[in-house]
């Protein structure tokens, strides 16, 4: 493995550029960018757009026609199995191209290793890890979903700048503004499922859906995900009527006949500490493919996931205002009483939209063990 | 009055520049900075350092020696009073400028046009409001005390992601990192007050002084001002053994003799609502010509200079550390019921300091009356 130039950079953020257009569509396949290059001129280019499409780098040697001797930038391994799709390995080998750069290795059982052992053994130069942190990024949830069998946890809170994301009284509608609620939209395309609690439910009614026609999401809406212990939810719930599917997770399912017949999908699942086990939910969650998981909800579901170090990500958007002391805040936690018992963050990204400000930001891992790998 | 071109422009932002050098010392007086331009090159500047100095228009004219013909560009308008140093109107019109391009009036008793006035009269070209919503950014302390007889109030707090000021236990030292602690020593250095309640100086002693020795502050310290209503302050604070002054404002003051002993100035001033009176805290040291005051304050006192509408901006350091439920909040504030009732801010600027997040945010005016004129 040897270093890499300028310009091998600039055509690897090229080719995550082209990944990142399947944000939207690719899911539950990872976000895939392909650019082939030959004497310094980029001869081709394709992405995955879609799971039984073509992959990127298929896409990129039919947009070249013919690419022997070229070098193929791609933003994560090849595959080296027949899926829905041909090989890219084996298409990569068979079009002659002479050198693969490629950011990092897929974790997928299936591939894992084995593309780039097919390019080596069929004598392609071949440099891993360019750019290998902003493929990491690009595909968190697909990575997550592979690596610990559980979606990567996106937590979107609407709040005022002293953290309340509502009046005592549950006021809260239109906390932020118009450019926000766009934002939202975008985060929500981005999601394979959007995942609230029952008590959300009863009091909005929320549609968890991507209402911007703007977004081509091929048709794509995200799975709603509702954490409902006692089976609550109303059988004339909003959601129930919205296209796509709704997954309900209680541990009590009396009167889950009415509510599938209503168009829910009820799954039974242990009970944890307090309520719905939520590990259970996101392992389960993981087995139906979801990458990303966006979660909706109130203090209580919030704070629970937070609590138990189920958050990878926190996307806050901060209102105008000052709500004052009669306020419901973001999350329900256990009474820490140590500074050192508060969650670290890192913030990833600061910015203002519309009005309001938006935080994005990771959680740092506890000290005490994760079940990361 | 005609209009402005680019290059007015240009000059006037390096006045304002230059002005901006006295952030930290030109207390009580206004920052002043002036440009002298003649056949499109600049000939002198000059700003206001300290009060009893030279003004800005003086420091520009002695640096360009002969000014004959020139367009002196400033920021407020020149002075027409003998105050500590001669006119600037007069020594503009004795130096032989052509024309005056100002930012703005200066709303001061003594001069509030009659600089205007004097250099009209003496047949100098005058244009006025040129960036004169930056000018008058750049002097809020100073106008506010002129206009409204009060200082401006900005009021910093730090605070976890979720709004906590502290664990319920109070521990709260070093919620934000060394970039923003750094960054607070220069907000306090352009502060001409510091003010904080007594329950913070029972439970931190803080020192409220500028600490940092690369800020010139030509040496003096903000005035350190304590809320104590029943002069509860002891002998042994660490702020009264600093240099610089202390002031405590009290209903009650039995023991004040040992306190203005140990150091303090103690001021009787009338009960408001709930403890002293704010509002006429606020005239006193607007009397005492204190422009800039920064709160350094507890959910109490912060709550209640808000709930009344007495601040002005708010600096907000975000910690990246989600600290939970069991957490003591920005501001105590009556219970507000609707959504109606909570303050409305605009965000004016949002960056990253070091690995913590600076919001800083002006209070719309409630619709109900201010006493802003």
């Amino acid at each position: 493995m040897s270093g890499f130039s300028a310009s091998d950079s600039a055509y690897m953020a090229q080719a995550l550029r082209l990944a990142a257009r399947g944000e939207y569509t690719a899911h539950p396949n990872p976000m895939v960018g392909c650019v082939l290059v030959r004497d310094g001129r980029l001869i081709g280019e394709g992405w995955h757009r879609l799971a039984g499409e073509l992959h990127a780098e298929a896409n990129a040697l039919a947009a070249a026609g013919d690419a022997t001797g070229a070098t193929a930038y791609v933003t994560l391994e090849p595959c080296a199995h027949q899926g829905k799709t041909a090989a890219c390995a084996t298409a990569l080998i068979k079009a002659g191209v002479a050198e693969v750069v490629c950011a990092m290795q897929d974790p997928f059982e299936r591939v894992a290793g084995s593309g780039f052992a097919a390019l080596e053994k069929a004598g392609i130069a071949l440099r891993v890890g360019l750019m290998a942190a902003e493929a990491e990024k690009l595909n968190a949830g697909f990575l997550s979903r592979v690596r610990r069998g559980r979606p990567f946890v996106r937590v979107k809170i609407a709040a005022s700048l002293d953290g309340a994301i509502a009046m005592q009284n549950g006021q809260s509608q239109w906390i932020t503004g118009a450019a926000a609620r766009a934002d939202v939209q975008r985060l929500r395309a981005r999601s394979a499922a959007i995942m609230t609690g029952i008590g959300t439910v009863l009091a909005d009614d929320p549609s968890l859906n991507v209402r911007d026609e703007a977004i081509d999401m091929a048709g794509r809406q995200p799975v709603r995900v509702v954490i409902d212990s006692a089976l609550r939810m109303p059988l004339s719930s909003g959601m129930l009527c919205l296209p796509g599917d709704t997954i309900v997770y209680c541990i009590d399912d009396g009167g889950r006949k009415a509510l599938e017949d209503a168009g829910a999908a009820v799954v039974k699942i242990a009970g944890g500490d307090s309520g719905v086990d939520l590990a259970a939910v996101l392992d389960d969650l993981g087995r139906r493919e979801i990458n990303d998981l966006l979660v909706e909800a109130g203090p209580g579901l919030a704070g629970s996931l937070l609590s138990s170090d189920m958050v990878d990500e926190l996307v806050i958007y901060q209102a105008p205002h000052i709500m004052g002391s009669a306020t419901i805040s973001m999350f329900n936690t256990p009474a820490w009483t140590e500074l050192a018992d508060r969650k670290s963050l890192q913030f990833t990204d600061v910015r203002r939209v519309g009005s309001d400000t938006r935080i994005t930001a990771t959680i740092k891992p506890a000290i005490r063990t994760t079940d990361q790998d």
